[in-house]
């Protein structure tokens, strides 16, 4: 089980940067405030925006998990690459399961040496990104014949992964043929409505559902995050009861043994009371640096909102940093420690890594003899407990989440206590986790500029705010 | 060459969030503050540790770029795959140029699309991406006999690189024998003394030198950052050329003109003047995003002090922030946009991509049309362009570095402008930019958990301020 250890949070270790010990006993104004979260979270859940939180819950039954397993066998053996098309939380999620669950040179590897096809994500929409995985697919034996593309999209509106798929279409029809290429293109979308749904319906396109009530970025454990894991040989069952477990560890109401109240008062009041309003999170384990990217969405678009439930002006909000241990301890570690005390660090710990490397003995110089026979994830874990000792002797605040071992069903965990997490801040904040309403004025200025019909007041507005001007060197 | 637009830094397109435009006019008080600067920096140019500003220069006849052709020279052709051993400075630089100028799917193309071997930089001691990375080295036709491993370390005693340094000898030795192990070890390192020197001497391992007077994060136009990019097919004459060239506009004293002095005035002040203390470095180019991993360590160890050159506390330094665009749209805007107002968002804009796609015509669905025929760096143009706009809206100052295209000539300007930015950021906030004081207590701290010779009193310091509380969940 995934434990969080927050002594480093605490007056006892970093003085008056730390928050007071006591205020995490059974029952503190804190304690109690969140116990009454608790509640809440209780009567809303699987409603409204949290249905999210049902998603783990009896994956031998539950449809959506049925039918990811369902298309995941029937595309067995037919594709030696795959492409996903999505952006935000239809990409992240995806990216962050294959780094954690597969090793880093999965596309490396030979076919009979990988559980699934080779894997890309193509969140963005640069040509040059685009064009080489492209042509990487095409070249391939096989070519694209054997390349299934995997279109994220609720809507099927939003512009990059549109203009994704218009691409790969093209390419597709061009290779297999009109009604051949549907053979290639699972798509994950809204199941009753939307411009991706009449495409689907019309093309013949094979579908997975977007449940309702599942936001982006609350979406990586329905068919969005599952289908492209099931296709690379994630034990999406272990993900999804590794979750599960964590969603029951945070339903607890005794808010003291809370794993997401405990971790979402660290962060909201050391920010409150101790204006530490940066958060890091630095995994020492490669496999998880991904899912410190899959965090940051979560976590910036989640709590960043300028209105609280009252709508008064509060600009709220916590900027998510992500970081890696050991690396950044040679990049990061000397603004941690001496630079603005604004940071709460998160330190992610691995206790068992997958195959240790013994650091062999025989070169015979002295100073490099206290490496000799020891283990790669000795030394790692000595990094780390050196760096969190030199963060309190500076008196900066710092938490480790302890993990027994990155596989499929603590990777559930940790993703569901993060999502849990969100949930409890931002009951504290007062604010609403799910909207998104500053990502909208951009999508319009997008239109008005591409010259959508409807749009054009946009681009006249665009172009009137950023006139050129001599502010250049 | 690369141009800065600032006009969104400014009273009247962010207000009272903004800087007065008349700081920027020819004689204002800041201007010649920068001068003065200018001249400060003209005076200490190549000496010191500020040595790192001659390295662009005469690439033709320079020492350590003649000897960085030669060994790639002498490499060419016998290796397929090539590992760069190093952390921090010593791998980031690498990371960055490989990533920017060579397509992302490199490692994946067939030999006879590559202008090098394939690249894997070993950033870390974790022992499942080690373990990966070397397998697929070793099991590729031709295996380690046809693998190159580059160890950096000017000292040789970096935990980290030693350790991974220890193993890949010890394989290289297994499968080779003693005596040709050495033929596949290049090893950047300093040119008289330290523990790696001595080891090149009695292995007979071909050396490059890491320069006097050149700091780790300043390396990256040493041969620390050329010596792969060679190997991998960059042309390191017109990197050094990009960056000579910028060092040159740099070091104008008309401070309104000098692109450094302009970039460091902006980020300082909007910090000092109006707490805008992240700095996020956000490209509209997936090339480029590996390079605001290279600034983060720049911008981070060399300006994160707490005392200034007088000894005052101080807490200087600002958090830098990677982001990409227009991905992160999707995850960081909404919070840069309504979150807390205490960033400075920098775009990196790209004018021609290498290869532009075009978004094929004919799918016929209404919505989807003003997509069809337009480009896809079209389109991420108007996402920056409207994100650029959205952020104006909201009042968050924000500024775009241009570069015409993302080739050799380009990446230097922009490496040496941002090595030239933290300098004079560094004599703005007065304090000492190419120390890193505050990483020694957790080197120290690390050797005594290790049980390294004359660190034991550190290992009781560390037990005794992490001792084992209850405060876990």
């Amino acid at each position: 089980m995934i434990t969080i250890d927050y002594a480093n949070c605490l007056v006892p270790r970093v003085g008056k940067h730390g928050l007071e010990a006591n205020s995490f006993e059974p029952h503190s104004p804190l304690m109690a405030r969140l116990a009454q979260i608790a509640e809440q979270l209780a009567a809303s859940r699987g409603s409204g925006w949290e249905r999210w939180r049902l998603l783990p819950f009896d994956p031998m039954r539950s449809e959506h998990v049925q039918s990811v397993r369902d298309v995941a066998e029937r595309c067995r053996g037919r594709f030696d690459t795959m492409v996903v098309l999505g952006i935000g939380g239809s990409a992240l999620g995806n990216i962050a399961l294959q780094s954690a669950l597969n090793p880093p040179t999965w596309n490396l590897l030979p076919k009979d040496k990988r559980s699934g096809p080779r894997l890309f994500v193509l969140d963005n929409v640069d040509p040059d990104n685009i064009g080489a995985v492209l042509e990487c697919a095409a070249s391939s034996p096989g070519g694209l014949e054997r390349t299934l593309f995997n279109v994220i999209s609720k809507s099927g509106e939003t512009a990059e992964t549109a203009a994704q798929f218009l691409i790969i279409r093209k390419a597709l029809i061009d290779a297999l043929g009109e009604r051949e290429h549907a053979n290639n293109i699972v798509a994950i979308t809204d199941p009753a409505k939307g411009t991706m749904r009449t495409i689907c319906d019309e093309a013949g396109y094979v579908t997975l559902p977007v449940p309702d009530g599942v936001g982006g970025r609350f979406s990586v454990l329905s068919p969005v995050g599952l289908f492209s894991a099931a296709m690379c040989g994630v034990d999406i069952e272990a993900l999804l009861n590794g979750a599960a477990l964590m969603d029951e560890r945070c339903a607890d109401r005794e808010a003291h043994r809370n794993p997401a109240a405990i971790l979402a008062m660290i962060l909201v009041e050391l920010a409150r009371q101790k204006n530490k309003t940066i958060h890091a999170l630095m995994p020492y384990a490669n496999n998880m640096y991904l899912l410190a990217d899959w965090f940051r969405q979560l976590w910036a678009e989640s709590l960043g909102k300028r209105v609280d439930a009252s709508g008064r002006e509060v600009f709220a909000g916590f900027t998510p940093v992500k970081a890696l241990g050991a690396t950044d301890q040679h990049s990061q570690i000397q603004l941690y420690r001496e630079g603005p005390n604004d940071k709460v660090i998160g330190f992610v710990e691995v206790e068992q890594f997958e195959h240790d490397i013994t650091i062999p003995p025989g070169l015979g110089v002295d100073s490099l003899q206290y490496l000799e026979g020891s283990t790669l994830s000795a030394l790692l874990s000595a990094e780390k407990r050196a760096t969190e000792y030199a963060l309190v002797e500076s008196k900066r605040p710092n938490f480790t989440i302890r993990m027994p071992r990155v596989d499929a069903h603590h990777v559930g965990e940790f993703l569901q206590l993060w999502m849990m997490t969100t949930a409890f801040a931002g009951r504290m904040l007062n604010i609403d986790a799910y909207d998104q309403p500053a990502v909208e004025t951009g999508k319009k200025a997008t239109f008005g500029l591409m010259g959508r019909a409807g749009f054009e007041k946009y681009k006249t507005e665009v172009d009137a705010a950023l006139e050129e001007t001599s502010h250049v060197v």
